[in-house]
């Protein structure tokens, strides 16, 4: 078994939240896992079907390396392509040497599992819900030489600003941005991706989220050269599948560019709506942490178990909130989805809802 | 840049067969990658395709883990799937506590690469010629802790007995058997997969070579659970795709059993065909590495280099046997093919060979 339990501070590290969908036999309306409902789209799945052609030879990742690169206008020596940001998240932790890593939370946990695993000792920091989740720079201790933080963060779906989050950087640090999320944000106004002026910078994106490839494991490492060429030393050879590297290619193409920024802004009006429609049970003492800026929101409403519980028998995957660190019991977090199955979920909840408190 | 050069005794254990076809524009015929040339099947691609439909899903990797162990008879808690056998080798490296690793040679150099990667120093065992690369087991250290072989060998094509590799084994010893080819054995019959019998026993199994799914990255660990344990905790999340999966369940399948069964009788016939024509070449000095068990040949050439740079010209890839520790220039290793492409080989390698000394 991985990571989990009294060494994780009591946090099942490795929850996630494909498991809140796939361990019950029956169809659940799926809010629990971030990953765009309608994907991948018909023409991008050709482009991976049409690999299965060359799946004889063993993959040459040349080409989609060279596009990641070009994407954001590095050289390909910033670049690695890794099995999904879950591989790159263990070569990180394996192959660098940190004495002392600190994970800024409320975040994915993959980052600090990965840590525990490779042996280290993980230091948090947790961002206040009163201040909104948002990032406290004065909280990070100035002798970590790792700190990983994501943008736009999961769960919290806040974002932080690049400029403070570039601030965190240090001489003799490697900061590790996890900006999975950030294509989900128009224009992906605060990404540091493609920045080289920032020391020690490591942005780790993914193609899972926009576009619904989670079973495919393509991600990216964007780094200085150094860090590169150590987390490459660490990786198996051939770690990225012609299909995914197919897929790569494609996603990161100005058709999937421009694909992604409307799937982005179509995005924000989908979240304006889920967050308009849970406006209607703030009597219920449910609450939005806002502003929401991911393909997600958290929540925070009393007796959130028990309404999961509820919400499952009615048909309705969502994401507890009590396994990342620095949130409890009643935080949930929602995918956003398109309108027709936020109101429909919004009945569900409804019914899920204990009588709001006289 | 991987381990290479002085680090490895001169040789680079990071040259594979692959760069020898695609690192030229022009197409040749490969002799040079141990994949069977007409793969994956139609009914296989059939299987892969159709589980493009789950991409939005992350991995589920249950089903396919149950099919295998129970391939093997083995309880689940016995296997673990890696992204291909290349995966395995660096999570062996990683994860095991071992002080003093010794590889088997000549044979894939993948695993010694992985274990200095991972900081290791690894000793050699150097199986000589002039024992046809049998096994010797007086030659492996008695304080080994980490023993790695493959059978059938690669490049050797020598298929050791299953008592002899057993025999290796040792209290306080791990036993690393690659076994990426054994299903090119008519019958299995020197297997050691699903053998619970012998102390610290680890089988590596790829279904890269039989099915031609390099392009996909598939394989699996059969060991103890304590082995499967550690090493599952050294690998990322959601390691193997979807697609991977599917078809690793497709393989193990009844119908993949018998097909694989089927090829590697048809195998065998192709290898004596091609064994056959190069013995026309006995006058040049050609000689076989008899008896060749693998879905390859290796063979000892006076003035190989030269030839394999004539071959080339002449369209043809043959996998150089320089960078195998134990093996030197005038080593080739030739993919068993289909009987018309070695007829044609052979014409081509009756130009590319010197006359025959008088």
């Amino acid at each position: 078994m991985r990571t989990e339990g009294a060494g994780a501070g009591g946090h099942d590290l490795r929850h996630h939240g494909d498991a809140e969908v796939r361990d019950d036999g029956s169809a659940l309306v799926d809010l629990a896992v971030n990953v765009r409902a309608d994907t991948p789209p018909a023409w991008l799945r050709e482009v991976i079907a049409g690999s299965l052609d060359s799946l004889a030879a063993y993959p040459d990742g040349r080409a989609a390396r060279a596009a990641v690169a070009a994407r954001h206008g590095l050289p390909v020596e910033r670049v690695l392509l890794t099995a999904g940001a879950a591989e790159a998240f263990v070569l990180l932790a394996r192959a660098l040497k940190v004495r002392r890593p600190v994970v800024v939370h409320p975040q994915f946990t993959e980052p600090e599992a990965a840590l525990r695993d490779a042996g280290h000792t993980v230091d948090r920091v947790l961002l206040r819900e009163e201040d909104g989740f948002r990032l406290d720079p004065s909280l990070v201790p100035e002798d970590a030489d790792l700190v990983v933080i994501g943008n736009p963060t999961n769960p919290t779906s806040v974002l932080h600003p690049a400029a403070a989050v570039a601030g965190l950087a240090r001489p003799g640090r490697v900061l590790v941005v996890d900006e999975a999320f950030m294509d989900a944000v128009p224009g992906e106004r605060e990404a540091l991706a493609g920045r080289t002026d920032v020391p020690g910078l490591v942005v780790l994106r993914s193609l899972t989220k926009t576009w619904g490839l989670a079973g495919l494991r393509i991600g990216y490492v964007l780094a200085p050269p150094e860090v590169i060429a150590e987390l490459e030393r660490a990786q198996p050879l051939w770690p990225v599948s012609t299909p995914a590297l197919a897929a790569a290619r494609a996603c990161v193409s100005p058709r999937g560019l421009a694909e992604a920024e409307a799937a982005a802004r179509r995005g924000v009006a989908e979240r304006a709506h889920l967050v308009a429609a849970l406006s209607a049970f703030a009597g219920h003492g449910l609450r939005v942490v806002e502003p929401p800026e991911g393909p997600f929101v958290l929540i925070r409403v009393p007796g959130a178990t028990a309404i999961r519980h509820r919400l499952r028998t009615l048909g309705y995957a969502v994401r507890r909130g009590d396994t990342f660190p620095g949130l409890d019991p009643d935080h949930l977090r929602l995918a956003v989805r398109a309108p027709a199955t936020v109101t429909a979920f919004t009945e569900a909840l409804r019914t899920a809802l204990p009588a709001p408190p006289r």
